[in-house]
Protein backbone atom coordinates (compact mmCIF):
# COMPACT_ATOMS: atom_id res chain seq x y z
CA UNK A 1 0.00 0.00 0.00
CA UNK A 2 0.94 3.54 -0.53
CA UNK A 3 0.97 6.02 2.06
CA UNK A 4 -1.59 8.89 0.39
CA UNK A 5 -0.74 12.13 1.72
CA UNK A 6 0.40 15.77 1.35
CA UNK A 7 2.73 17.96 4.57
CA UNK A 8 0.44 21.17 4.43
CA UNK A 9 -3.37 21.88 3.86
CA UNK A 10 -5.80 24.27 4.22
CA UNK A 11 -9.32 25.26 4.76
CA UNK A 12 -10.91 28.87 3.84
CA UNK A 13 -14.42 28.01 5.70
CA UNK A 14 -14.66 27.66 9.35
CA UNK A 15 -17.50 28.49 11.72
CA UNK A 16 -18.77 26.62 14.79
CA UNK A 17 -22.49 27.59 15.82
CA UNK A 18 -22.72 28.10 19.62
CA UNK A 19 -26.56 26.44 19.94
CA UNK A 20 -27.28 22.83 19.16
CA UNK A 21 -30.70 21.50 20.18
CA UNK A 22 -29.03 18.18 21.68
CA UNK A 23 -26.01 18.21 24.01
CA UNK A 24 -25.48 14.67 22.77
CA UNK A 25 -21.74 14.49 22.21
CA UNK A 26 -22.47 13.20 19.06
CA UNK A 27 -24.86 15.59 17.88
CA UNK A 28 -23.59 18.81 19.23
CA UNK A 29 -22.55 21.30 16.98
CA UNK A 30 -19.20 21.24 15.78
CA UNK A 31 -16.27 21.38 12.97
CA UNK A 32 -13.86 18.94 12.54
CA UNK A 33 -11.03 18.62 11.09
CA UNK A 34 -10.38 15.04 9.80
CA UNK A 35 -6.80 13.51 9.61
CA UNK A 36 -5.08 10.44 8.29
CA UNK A 37 -1.81 9.53 9.02
CA UNK A 38 -1.72 6.25 6.72
CA UNK A 39 2.22 6.09 7.07
CA UNK A 40 4.28 4.51 9.13
CA UNK A 41 5.50 7.20 11.13
CA UNK A 42 3.72 9.21 13.79
CA UNK A 43 2.55 12.73 12.08
CA UNK A 44 3.77 16.21 14.57
CA UNK A 45 0.73 18.10 12.93
CA UNK A 46 0.40 22.07 13.41
CA UNK A 47 -2.67 24.15 13.17
CA UNK A 48 -2.83 27.67 12.55
CA UNK A 49 -6.30 29.39 12.61
CA UNK A 50 -6.87 32.83 10.34
CA UNK A 51 -10.03 35.23 11.33
CA UNK A 52 -11.16 38.15 9.82
CA UNK A 53 -10.21 40.93 11.96
CA UNK A 54 -7.15 39.48 14.60
CA UNK A 55 -3.92 38.37 13.96
CA UNK A 56 -3.64 34.26 13.63
CA UNK A 57 -4.16 32.08 16.75
CA UNK A 58 -1.75 29.00 17.34
CA UNK A 59 -0.10 27.20 16.47
CA UNK A 60 -2.00 24.37 17.75
CA UNK A 61 0.47 21.05 18.11
CA UNK A 62 -1.48 17.29 17.79
CA UNK A 63 0.38 14.08 17.06
CA UNK A 64 -1.59 11.64 15.33
CA UNK A 65 0.11 8.58 15.52
CA UNK A 66 1.08 6.04 12.41
CA UNK A 67 -1.65 4.06 10.95
CA UNK A 68 -4.39 6.26 12.73
CA UNK A 69 -6.87 8.88 12.31
CA UNK A 70 -7.86 11.41 14.07
CA UNK A 71 -11.65 13.58 14.30
CA UNK A 72 -10.00 17.13 15.46
CA UNK A 73 -12.80 18.80 16.73
CA UNK A 74 -12.21 22.59 16.76
CA UNK A 75 -14.55 22.86 19.21
CA UNK A 76 -11.68 21.02 21.91
CA UNK A 77 -8.78 23.29 20.89
CA UNK A 78 -7.85 24.93 24.22
CA UNK A 79 -3.94 25.65 23.99
CA UNK A 80 -2.91 27.89 23.01
CA UNK A 81 -6.54 29.50 22.97
CA UNK A 82 -10.20 28.31 22.31
CA UNK A 83 -11.88 28.76 18.58
CA UNK A 84 -14.61 31.63 19.11
CA UNK A 85 -17.94 30.48 18.37
CA UNK A 86 -20.20 32.27 16.08
CA UNK A 87 -16.85 33.65 14.32
CA UNK A 88 -15.99 32.94 11.07
CA UNK A 89 -12.18 31.47 11.05
CA UNK A 90 -9.74 29.89 8.60
CA UNK A 91 -6.81 27.01 9.09
CA UNK A 92 -3.35 25.82 7.90
CA UNK A 93 -2.55 22.25 9.07
CA UNK A 94 1.07 21.73 8.40
CA UNK A 95 2.39 18.20 8.78
CA UNK A 96 6.17 16.56 9.36
CA UNK A 97 4.60 13.78 7.33
CA UNK A 98 2.18 12.92 4.37
CA UNK A 99 -1.39 13.13 5.83
CA UNK A 100 -4.83 13.55 4.52
CA UNK A 101 -7.36 16.09 5.69
CA UNK A 102 -10.86 16.34 5.17
CA UNK A 103 -13.25 19.12 6.41
CA UNK A 104 -16.58 18.62 8.48
CA UNK A 105 -19.06 20.46 9.95
CA UNK A 106 -22.55 18.95 12.15
CA UNK A 107 -24.72 22.31 12.65
CA UNK A 108 -27.18 21.19 14.82
CA UNK A 109 -28.90 24.73 15.53
CA UNK A 110 -32.10 23.45 13.79
CA UNK A 111 -33.37 19.72 14.98
CA UNK A 112 -32.87 18.66 11.64
CA UNK A 113 -28.97 18.36 11.66
CA UNK A 114 -26.98 19.93 8.31
CA UNK A 115 -23.79 18.26 7.01
CA UNK A 116 -21.05 19.48 4.61
CA UNK A 117 -18.11 18.08 3.99
CA UNK A 118 -14.96 18.90 1.40
CA UNK A 119 -11.69 17.65 1.40
CA UNK A 120 -8.98 20.21 2.40
CA UNK A 121 -7.11 22.00 -0.39
CA UNK A 122 -3.51 20.41 -0.56
CA UNK A 123 -1.46 23.30 -0.71
CA UNK A 124 2.05 21.25 -0.47
CA UNK B 1 4.73 28.14 7.49
CA UNK B 2 4.38 27.78 4.24
CA UNK B 3 1.80 30.22 2.62
CA UNK B 4 -0.91 28.20 0.58
CA UNK B 5 -2.97 28.78 -2.08
CA UNK B 6 -3.85 29.55 -5.86
CA UNK B 7 -3.66 32.55 -7.65
CA UNK B 8 -7.28 31.88 -9.76
CA UNK B 9 -10.13 29.79 -8.64
CA UNK B 10 -13.59 28.94 -10.01
CA UNK B 11 -17.21 28.10 -8.94
CA UNK B 12 -19.18 26.50 -10.78
CA UNK B 13 -22.20 26.36 -8.85
CA UNK B 14 -24.25 29.58 -7.69
CA UNK B 15 -28.11 29.99 -6.21
CA UNK B 16 -28.71 32.79 -3.77
CA UNK B 17 -32.47 31.26 -2.48
CA UNK B 18 -34.55 34.26 -1.92
CA UNK B 19 -36.64 32.47 0.80
CA UNK B 20 -35.54 32.21 4.24
CA UNK B 21 -37.60 31.34 7.40
CA UNK B 22 -34.76 33.27 9.87
CA UNK B 23 -34.41 36.73 8.85
CA UNK B 24 -31.65 36.43 11.60
CA UNK B 25 -27.91 37.65 9.62
CA UNK B 26 -26.72 33.85 10.75
CA UNK B 27 -29.30 31.94 9.22
CA UNK B 28 -30.62 33.82 6.36
CA UNK B 29 -30.31 32.12 3.06
CA UNK B 30 -26.68 32.94 1.84
CA UNK B 31 -23.83 31.96 -0.46
CA UNK B 32 -20.21 32.38 0.32
CA UNK B 33 -16.49 32.70 -1.22
CA UNK B 34 -14.93 31.97 2.06
CA UNK B 35 -10.93 33.08 1.21
CA UNK B 36 -8.20 32.81 3.33
CA UNK B 37 -5.08 35.02 3.02
CA UNK B 38 -1.98 33.28 4.79
CA UNK B 39 -0.11 35.12 3.03
CA UNK B 40 2.03 38.34 4.48
CA UNK B 41 0.72 40.69 1.98
CA UNK B 42 -2.81 41.94 1.41
CA UNK B 43 -4.50 40.52 -1.43
CA UNK B 44 -6.18 42.40 -4.08
CA UNK B 45 -9.15 40.14 -5.58
CA UNK B 46 -11.03 40.31 -8.47
CA UNK B 47 -14.31 38.36 -8.82
CA UNK B 48 -16.57 37.98 -12.17
CA UNK B 49 -20.08 36.21 -12.43
CA UNK B 50 -21.49 34.38 -15.26
CA UNK B 51 -25.13 33.37 -15.72
CA UNK B 52 -26.55 31.29 -18.33
CA UNK B 53 -28.10 34.09 -20.32
CA UNK B 54 -26.51 37.60 -20.17
CA UNK B 55 -22.80 38.55 -20.30
CA UNK B 56 -20.69 38.07 -17.07
CA UNK B 57 -21.06 41.02 -14.28
CA UNK B 58 -18.04 42.34 -12.70
CA UNK B 59 -15.37 42.85 -11.53
CA UNK B 60 -16.21 42.97 -8.20
CA UNK B 61 -13.39 44.29 -6.44
CA UNK B 62 -12.63 42.91 -2.21
CA UNK B 63 -9.09 42.96 -0.56
CA UNK B 64 -8.25 40.16 1.82
CA UNK B 65 -5.48 41.80 4.47
CA UNK B 66 -2.61 39.81 5.29
CA UNK B 67 -2.80 36.97 7.58
CA UNK B 68 -7.22 37.12 7.45
CA UNK B 69 -9.69 35.63 6.29
CA UNK B 70 -13.28 36.90 4.43
CA UNK B 71 -16.24 34.85 4.60
CA UNK B 72 -17.89 37.10 1.60
CA UNK B 73 -21.23 36.52 1.39
CA UNK B 74 -22.44 36.70 -2.37
CA UNK B 75 -25.55 38.00 -1.08
CA UNK B 76 -23.34 41.52 -0.03
CA UNK B 77 -22.01 42.57 -3.59
CA UNK B 78 -23.68 45.57 -4.86
CA UNK B 79 -20.66 47.12 -7.25
CA UNK B 80 -21.51 47.14 -10.10
CA UNK B 81 -24.35 45.25 -9.19
CA UNK B 82 -25.75 42.81 -6.88
CA UNK B 83 -26.12 39.26 -7.68
CA UNK B 84 -29.60 38.37 -8.87
CA UNK B 85 -31.83 35.89 -6.42
CA UNK B 86 -33.33 32.86 -7.79
CA UNK B 87 -30.86 32.40 -10.60
CA UNK B 88 -27.93 30.40 -11.50
CA UNK B 89 -24.29 31.60 -11.58
CA UNK B 90 -20.97 30.74 -11.58
CA UNK B 91 -17.55 32.93 -10.51
CA UNK B 92 -14.10 33.33 -11.45
CA UNK B 93 -11.64 34.84 -8.39
CA UNK B 94 -8.48 35.80 -9.17
CA UNK B 95 -6.01 37.50 -6.90
CA UNK B 96 -2.42 39.18 -7.02
CA UNK B 97 -1.53 36.64 -4.33
CA UNK B 98 -2.19 33.22 -3.45
CA UNK B 99 -5.32 32.49 -1.94
CA UNK B 100 -7.73 29.61 -0.56
CA UNK B 101 -11.11 29.98 -1.94
CA UNK B 102 -13.98 27.61 -0.51
CA UNK B 103 -17.46 27.63 -1.68
CA UNK B 104 -20.59 27.60 1.13
CA UNK B 105 -24.12 27.55 1.28
CA UNK B 106 -26.92 27.98 4.01
CA UNK B 107 -30.22 27.58 2.29
CA UNK B 108 -33.05 28.04 4.96
CA UNK B 109 -35.88 28.26 2.80
CA UNK B 110 -37.54 25.36 4.88
CA UNK B 111 -37.05 25.57 8.50
CA UNK B 112 -34.51 23.14 8.70
CA UNK B 113 -31.42 24.56 7.18
CA UNK B 114 -29.17 22.43 4.61
CA UNK B 115 -25.43 23.27 4.12
CA UNK B 116 -23.06 22.19 1.31
CA UNK B 117 -19.47 22.88 1.17
CA UNK B 118 -16.47 22.68 -1.50
CA UNK B 119 -13.30 23.46 -2.25
CA UNK B 120 -13.19 25.86 -5.43
CA UNK B 121 -11.64 24.76 -8.35
CA UNK B 122 -8.15 25.81 -8.27
CA UNK B 123 -7.72 27.17 -11.53
CA UNK B 124 -3.44 28.34 -11.64
CA UNK C 1 -8.89 36.95 -16.93
CA UNK C 2 -7.53 33.80 -17.73
CA UNK C 3 -10.34 31.02 -18.76
CA UNK C 4 -10.12 28.61 -16.24
CA UNK C 5 -11.28 24.74 -16.62
CA UNK C 6 -10.32 21.55 -17.82
CA UNK C 7 -11.63 19.03 -20.76
CA UNK C 8 -12.52 16.04 -19.36
CA UNK C 9 -14.49 15.82 -15.84
CA UNK C 10 -15.66 13.19 -13.82
CA UNK C 11 -18.78 12.56 -10.89
CA UNK C 12 -18.72 9.27 -9.86
CA UNK C 13 -21.66 9.55 -7.58
CA UNK C 14 -25.28 9.70 -9.04
CA UNK C 15 -29.03 9.52 -7.84
CA UNK C 16 -32.16 11.22 -8.59
CA UNK C 17 -34.71 10.32 -5.88
CA UNK C 18 -38.07 9.71 -7.35
CA UNK C 19 -39.72 11.36 -4.70
CA UNK C 20 -40.23 15.01 -3.63
CA UNK C 21 -42.49 16.68 -1.36
CA UNK C 22 -42.35 19.88 -3.26
CA UNK C 23 -43.22 20.06 -7.37
CA UNK C 24 -41.71 23.26 -7.04
CA UNK C 25 -39.04 22.83 -9.83
CA UNK C 26 -36.47 24.81 -7.61
CA UNK C 27 -37.81 21.73 -5.12
CA UNK C 28 -38.35 18.76 -6.85
CA UNK C 29 -35.73 16.56 -5.98
CA UNK C 30 -32.92 16.69 -8.32
CA UNK C 31 -29.07 16.67 -9.51
CA UNK C 32 -26.93 19.05 -11.71
CA UNK C 33 -23.57 19.36 -13.34
CA UNK C 34 -22.82 23.03 -13.06
CA UNK C 35 -20.74 23.74 -16.05
CA UNK C 36 -18.71 27.24 -16.37
CA UNK C 37 -17.63 28.37 -19.73
CA UNK C 38 -15.44 31.69 -19.03
CA UNK C 39 -13.64 31.38 -22.07
CA UNK C 40 -14.21 33.20 -25.45
CA UNK C 41 -15.70 29.60 -27.49
CA UNK C 42 -19.04 28.16 -26.95
CA UNK C 43 -18.09 24.28 -25.40
CA UNK C 44 -19.57 21.48 -26.73
CA UNK C 45 -19.77 18.98 -24.21
CA UNK C 46 -20.76 15.39 -24.18
CA UNK C 47 -21.70 12.97 -21.59
CA UNK C 48 -21.54 9.23 -20.72
CA UNK C 49 -23.30 8.21 -17.95
CA UNK C 50 -21.87 4.48 -16.01
CA UNK C 51 -24.48 2.54 -14.48
CA UNK C 52 -23.83 -0.77 -11.64
CA UNK C 53 -25.54 -3.26 -14.25
CA UNK C 54 -25.29 -2.15 -17.68
CA UNK C 55 -23.17 -0.53 -20.51
CA UNK C 56 -23.01 3.33 -20.15
CA UNK C 57 -25.76 5.54 -21.69
CA UNK C 58 -25.03 8.49 -23.98
CA UNK C 59 -23.56 10.55 -25.74
CA UNK C 60 -25.66 13.15 -24.20
CA UNK C 61 -24.35 16.39 -26.59
CA UNK C 62 -25.00 19.97 -25.07
CA UNK C 63 -23.83 23.47 -25.91
CA UNK C 64 -22.74 25.84 -23.11
CA UNK C 65 -22.19 29.31 -24.84
CA UNK C 66 -19.13 31.50 -24.67
CA UNK C 67 -19.03 33.64 -21.16
CA UNK C 68 -21.72 31.28 -19.84
CA UNK C 69 -22.49 29.08 -17.16
CA UNK C 70 -25.16 26.09 -17.64
CA UNK C 71 -26.64 24.50 -14.43
CA UNK C 72 -27.47 20.94 -16.14
CA UNK C 73 -30.24 19.29 -14.45
CA UNK C 74 -29.54 15.48 -14.94
CA UNK C 75 -33.11 14.85 -14.51
CA UNK C 76 -34.30 16.39 -17.70
CA UNK C 77 -31.59 15.01 -20.33
CA UNK C 78 -33.90 12.59 -22.79
CA UNK C 79 -31.48 11.95 -25.56
CA UNK C 80 -30.45 9.31 -25.99
CA UNK C 81 -32.70 8.39 -23.44
CA UNK C 82 -33.26 9.88 -19.93
CA UNK C 83 -31.56 9.00 -16.43
CA UNK C 84 -33.65 6.08 -14.14
CA UNK C 85 -34.82 7.40 -10.96
CA UNK C 86 -33.90 5.70 -7.60
CA UNK C 87 -30.66 4.16 -9.25
CA UNK C 88 -26.82 4.93 -8.54
CA UNK C 89 -25.07 6.33 -11.72
CA UNK C 90 -21.64 7.76 -12.20
CA UNK C 91 -21.01 10.24 -15.53
CA UNK C 92 -17.83 11.38 -17.60
CA UNK C 93 -18.40 15.09 -18.91
CA UNK C 94 -15.83 15.90 -22.02
CA UNK C 95 -15.21 19.09 -23.85
CA UNK C 96 -13.97 21.00 -26.65
CA UNK C 97 -13.04 23.97 -24.45
CA UNK C 98 -12.10 24.16 -21.17
CA UNK C 99 -14.90 24.32 -18.73
CA UNK C 100 -15.62 23.70 -15.26
CA UNK C 101 -17.86 21.11 -13.48
CA UNK C 102 -19.38 21.12 -10.21
CA UNK C 103 -21.68 18.25 -9.05
CA UNK C 104 -24.62 19.23 -7.09
CA UNK C 105 -28.08 17.60 -5.64
CA UNK C 106 -31.32 18.63 -3.74
CA UNK C 107 -33.03 16.18 -1.99
CA UNK C 108 -36.49 16.90 -1.13
CA UNK C 109 -37.71 13.43 -0.20
CA UNK C 110 -38.44 15.39 3.24
CA UNK C 111 -40.31 18.50 3.37
CA UNK C 112 -36.15 19.71 5.39
CA UNK C 113 -34.39 19.51 2.10
CA UNK C 114 -31.15 17.82 2.02
CA UNK C 115 -28.05 19.82 -0.31
CA UNK C 116 -24.84 18.02 -1.39
CA UNK C 117 -22.05 19.77 -3.52
CA UNK C 118 -18.24 19.08 -4.65
CA UNK C 119 -16.43 19.37 -6.84
CA UNK C 120 -16.36 17.12 -9.71
CA UNK C 121 -12.89 15.24 -10.44
CA UNK C 122 -10.85 17.12 -12.64
CA UNK C 123 -9.53 14.23 -15.30
CA UNK C 124 -7.27 16.17 -17.66
CA UNK D 1 -13.59 9.33 -24.58
CA UNK D 2 -10.36 9.03 -21.90
CA UNK D 3 -10.31 6.83 -19.09
CA UNK D 4 -10.54 9.43 -16.09
CA UNK D 5 -8.91 8.38 -12.83
CA UNK D 6 -6.29 7.97 -10.45
CA UNK D 7 -5.36 4.41 -8.68
CA UNK D 8 -5.04 5.78 -4.80
CA UNK D 9 -7.76 6.99 -3.28
CA UNK D 10 -7.81 8.22 0.35
CA UNK D 11 -10.62 9.29 2.43
CA UNK D 12 -10.20 10.95 5.93
CA UNK D 13 -14.01 10.96 7.25
CA UNK D 14 -16.08 8.23 7.85
CA UNK D 15 -18.82 7.56 10.68
CA UNK D 16 -21.87 5.50 9.92
CA UNK D 17 -24.35 6.58 12.49
CA UNK D 18 -26.32 3.26 13.80
CA UNK D 19 -29.19 5.08 14.37
CA UNK D 20 -31.94 5.90 11.42
CA UNK D 21 -35.97 7.13 11.27
CA UNK D 22 -36.17 4.45 8.91
CA UNK D 23 -35.26 1.19 7.60
CA UNK D 24 -36.10 1.52 3.84
CA UNK D 25 -32.75 0.92 2.35
CA UNK D 26 -32.57 4.09 0.36
CA UNK D 27 -33.19 6.20 3.55
CA UNK D 28 -31.29 4.31 6.56
CA UNK D 29 -28.04 5.85 8.22
CA UNK D 30 -25.18 4.99 5.40
CA UNK D 31 -21.86 5.93 3.98
CA UNK D 32 -20.50 4.79 0.68
CA UNK D 33 -17.37 5.03 -1.23
CA UNK D 34 -18.46 5.82 -4.84
CA UNK D 35 -16.10 4.22 -7.84
CA UNK D 36 -16.60 4.57 -11.21
CA UNK D 37 -14.39 2.88 -13.58
CA UNK D 38 -14.94 4.21 -16.67
CA UNK D 39 -12.22 1.92 -18.66
CA UNK D 40 -12.43 -1.17 -20.42
CA UNK D 41 -10.54 -3.52 -17.62
CA UNK D 42 -12.33 -4.73 -14.79
CA UNK D 43 -10.66 -3.03 -11.36
CA UNK D 44 -9.41 -5.10 -8.46
CA UNK D 45 -10.11 -2.89 -5.96
CA UNK D 46 -8.27 -2.93 -1.87
CA UNK D 47 -9.66 -1.04 0.57
CA UNK D 48 -8.32 -0.60 3.89
CA UNK D 49 -9.62 1.49 6.72
CA UNK D 50 -7.68 3.22 9.58
CA UNK D 51 -9.21 4.22 12.91
CA UNK D 52 -7.99 6.34 16.14
CA UNK D 53 -6.98 3.61 18.53
CA UNK D 54 -6.57 0.37 16.64
CA UNK D 55 -4.39 -0.98 13.87
CA UNK D 56 -5.83 -0.84 10.20
CA UNK D 57 -8.44 -3.39 9.16
CA UNK D 58 -8.32 -5.17 5.81
CA UNK D 59 -7.52 -5.42 2.59
CA UNK D 60 -11.42 -5.74 2.10
CA UNK D 61 -11.45 -6.95 -1.96
CA UNK D 62 -14.28 -5.41 -4.22
CA UNK D 63 -14.02 -5.89 -8.46
CA UNK D 64 -16.04 -2.86 -10.80
CA UNK D 65 -16.77 -4.23 -13.96
CA UNK D 66 -15.36 -2.38 -17.09
CA UNK D 67 -17.68 0.50 -17.46
CA UNK D 68 -19.40 0.09 -14.51
CA UNK D 69 -20.20 2.35 -11.65
CA UNK D 70 -20.60 0.67 -8.18
CA UNK D 71 -22.34 2.55 -5.13
CA UNK D 72 -19.96 0.83 -2.00
CA UNK D 73 -21.70 1.25 1.44
CA UNK D 74 -19.16 0.70 4.09
CA UNK D 75 -22.26 -0.65 5.95
CA UNK D 76 -22.32 -3.56 4.04
CA UNK D 77 -18.50 -4.45 4.52
CA UNK D 78 -18.10 -7.48 5.95
CA UNK D 79 -15.07 -9.85 4.97
CA UNK D 80 -12.72 -9.64 6.89
CA UNK D 81 -15.00 -7.64 9.70
CA UNK D 82 -17.47 -5.18 9.65
CA UNK D 83 -16.96 -0.95 9.97
CA UNK D 84 -18.34 -0.41 13.48
CA UNK D 85 -21.00 1.87 13.77
CA UNK D 86 -20.66 5.32 15.67
CA UNK D 87 -16.81 5.40 15.11
CA UNK D 88 -14.52 7.61 13.33
CA UNK D 89 -12.94 5.85 10.46
CA UNK D 90 -10.96 6.79 7.32
CA UNK D 91 -9.84 4.70 4.30
CA UNK D 92 -7.79 4.30 1.71
CA UNK D 93 -8.70 2.51 -1.51
CA UNK D 94 -6.55 1.28 -4.03
CA UNK D 95 -7.02 -0.02 -7.66
CA UNK D 96 -4.70 -2.23 -10.53
CA UNK D 97 -6.60 0.73 -13.29
CA UNK D 98 -7.34 3.97 -12.78
CA UNK D 99 -11.19 4.54 -11.30
CA UNK D 100 -12.72 8.08 -10.13
CA UNK D 101 -13.85 7.59 -5.85
CA UNK D 102 -16.29 9.92 -4.57
CA UNK D 103 -17.36 9.93 -0.76
CA UNK D 104 -21.04 10.36 0.17
CA UNK D 105 -22.88 10.23 3.51
CA UNK D 106 -26.84 10.03 4.29
CA UNK D 107 -27.66 10.55 7.87
CA UNK D 108 -31.02 9.74 8.69
CA UNK D 109 -30.59 10.00 12.79
CA UNK D 110 -33.33 12.72 12.52
CA UNK D 111 -36.82 12.63 10.32
CA UNK D 112 -34.99 14.91 8.10
CA UNK D 113 -31.98 13.61 6.49
CA UNK D 114 -28.74 15.28 5.75
CA UNK D 115 -26.32 14.22 2.75
CA UNK D 116 -22.65 15.10 2.39
CA UNK D 117 -20.32 14.55 -0.53
CA UNK D 118 -16.79 15.21 -1.71
CA UNK D 119 -14.48 13.90 -3.83
CA UNK D 120 -12.14 11.44 -2.94
CA UNK D 121 -8.09 12.36 -2.40
CA UNK D 122 -6.58 11.62 -5.27
CA UNK D 123 -3.10 10.25 -3.80
CA UNK D 124 -1.80 8.68 -6.66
Amino acid sequence: MSKPGRTSWAIAEGFIPSDSVSQDPALVSHEAACILNAGDAEARVTIMTYFADREPAGPYRIVVPARRCMHLRFNDLKDPEPIPRDTSYASVIESDVPIVVQHSRLDSRNPAIALLSTMAFPAN
